[in-house]
């Protein structure tokens, strides 16, 4: 049994997964060979290296494990034809970007860019323009692993949830629920928009111009999701119309952000490059959902923990 | 019955109270007059407008309500010797600055500052140092309605909160309680430190060199009690000698904070102008209080919430 890792965990993280597998044999490398590819059983990546040439390669391939929870970059035809099973770390992401988005939203909220700017003037000033989070609506587009989390801690602050999905269908943390179809019905009570929704086609372009018309002026616009969304030009416009309050954005319809973007400068905009997930407890983590799985995996049992269903891609 | 007022509420808070108490004089003013306080029998105040001086005019004064939860500018050796029953918004703090705590806090561990400031360069980068506030140690000194506020919400971020006070004796959302005494051991094991502390005898410099040596090098170190709590000098040299990771300070020695003051420009340090408590529904929620009082007051009973001992200090 040979295991690829396109990546290189840290001695401290390595060291007891060759001590729990000593029956296994562990390639790390940072980046994809074909080489390699050829003589690998499983293979352990961050999801953005394969393409559907190097998977030809793979001709011993049964199982691919992917340390992230976005396989958009994933070539998904090639993998499904050749049979191969794919998991990931779907959740994993919860704890970092739960974490993040609350750190946005108390700190505009709290006024802390207004805090940071003042002092730098080293003025004694008390006219930062604050507001709470308690009592406020969020509503949650997407609430998965990581929508229902941040739905999780948002009720700790005394805000109702409102989860919003395909169907309407029942998810944690959720004081309630709006299905797609009523999603403008729902945002004119929202005070804060969250999406964490994945790359579908039924994704794509999902929030139109309607839909900010239909928001608060104050509302908090946040995408954690994927960049696909909406069209960014009819965020900016809605940004520029001041028909929505603040936009944070985590994720972008093109990645790296171009430097003469207009997301970059205009007001009330927040620009994360696509770092809310991150943690410098990650690996730590993808390998916790790994080795479990590989134990399954060794006995030859196939129900691992977060099997991805390529065809609907996620 | 006359109430007088040395602030004035909005229009669309005033009313309610004037309906509700048809029998009673209320004089709104926007400051302290000694021909008021002559004949007022209750002053509501934010507590800073009384001196030894001006309460000897206060003859009829039997109630003082202090819509702040500081007291330590009333002149408490005069008023206790006029027999006047004070009460304050004791709690009322607890939901704007807890927010503000977190806010603070999930912004450091998830790196804002560096991604405001990345933002201005319009430069695509990942290199942001974030860590999780998960499994973190929070030691809360204070733990009294605003300390087990920022207690509770830790806890749901899935923090150990540790608090302390005088007796050890227990408080709510205290995985564990220390005393003053057992300080020294209880800081190294904390990766955030929050004063909520009230300014006594007994608080004043309670923080030393001592305390700042044992804490971690990473230690983010929130005063949102009072500025008396540690020896501003103290506080600087631990900063500079890296004892601690972060200082966020909201309270200060001497305030406003003189400009030339190090603090402003310190790394690592945030100076917010003791603007936590601060919040859109603050007199909203003063008079949320008062009423009952009121209510209470008017039946001749004096039992009222928040009753405080000005011996005490708090």
């Amino acid at each position: 049994m040979r295991i690829y890792f396109t990546f290189e965990p840290r001695p401290d993280l390595r060291e007891p997964l060759l001590a729990q597998f000593p029956q296994v044999d562990f390639i790390f490398e940072n980046g994809l060979s074909n080489e390699e590819l050829e003589k690998a059983d499983v293979l352990v990546t961050y999801g953005e290296d394969l393409t559907a040439d190097t998977i030809q390669y793979a001709t011993k391939l049964k199982w691919i494990f992917v340390a992230s929870a976005g396989i958009e970059k994933m070539p998904a035809q090639a993998i499904m034809e050749r049979g191969i099973l794919v998991s990931n770390v779907r959740g994993i992401h919860k704890t970092p970007m739960a974490e993040s988005m609350l750190a946005h939203i108390l700190a505009i909220k709290r006024a802390v860019p207004w805090i940071y700017e003042q002092q730098k003037t080293r003025e004694w000033s008390k006219k930062a323009r604050q507001t709470e989070l308690r009592d406020s609506t969020a509503l949650i587009l997407g609430p998965g692993a990581i929508g229902s989390e941040v739905g999780r801690l948002l009720q700790a602050f005394g805000v109702t949830t409102v989860g919003c999905n395909r169907s309407g269908k029942e998810a944690p943390y959720m004081d309630k629920m709006v299905s797609f179809t009523q999603l403008t019905e729902a945002l004119p009570n929202a005070d804060i928009v969250i999406s964490v929704l994945p790359k579908t086609q039924e994704t794509t372009h999902l929030l139109k111009e309607e839909h900010f018309a239909a928001m608060k002026s104050s509302t908090i616009f946040m995408n954690f999701g994927r960049g696909n969304l909406v069209d960014e030009k009819v965020l900016i416009q809605a940004i520029q119309a001041e028909e929505i309050g603040y936009a944070v954005l985590d994720v972008f319809e093109e990645e790296p952000l171009s430097s003469d973007h207009p997301l970059w400068t205009l007001p009330n905009v927040v620009v994360s490059p696509h770092i809310s997930s991150h943690s410098s407890r990650y690996v730590e983590r993808s390998l916790e959902i790994f080795k479990p799985s590989l134990t399954k995996w060794l006995k030859g049992e196939t129900d691992l923990e977060n099997v991805v269903d390529l065809s609907r891609g996620y």
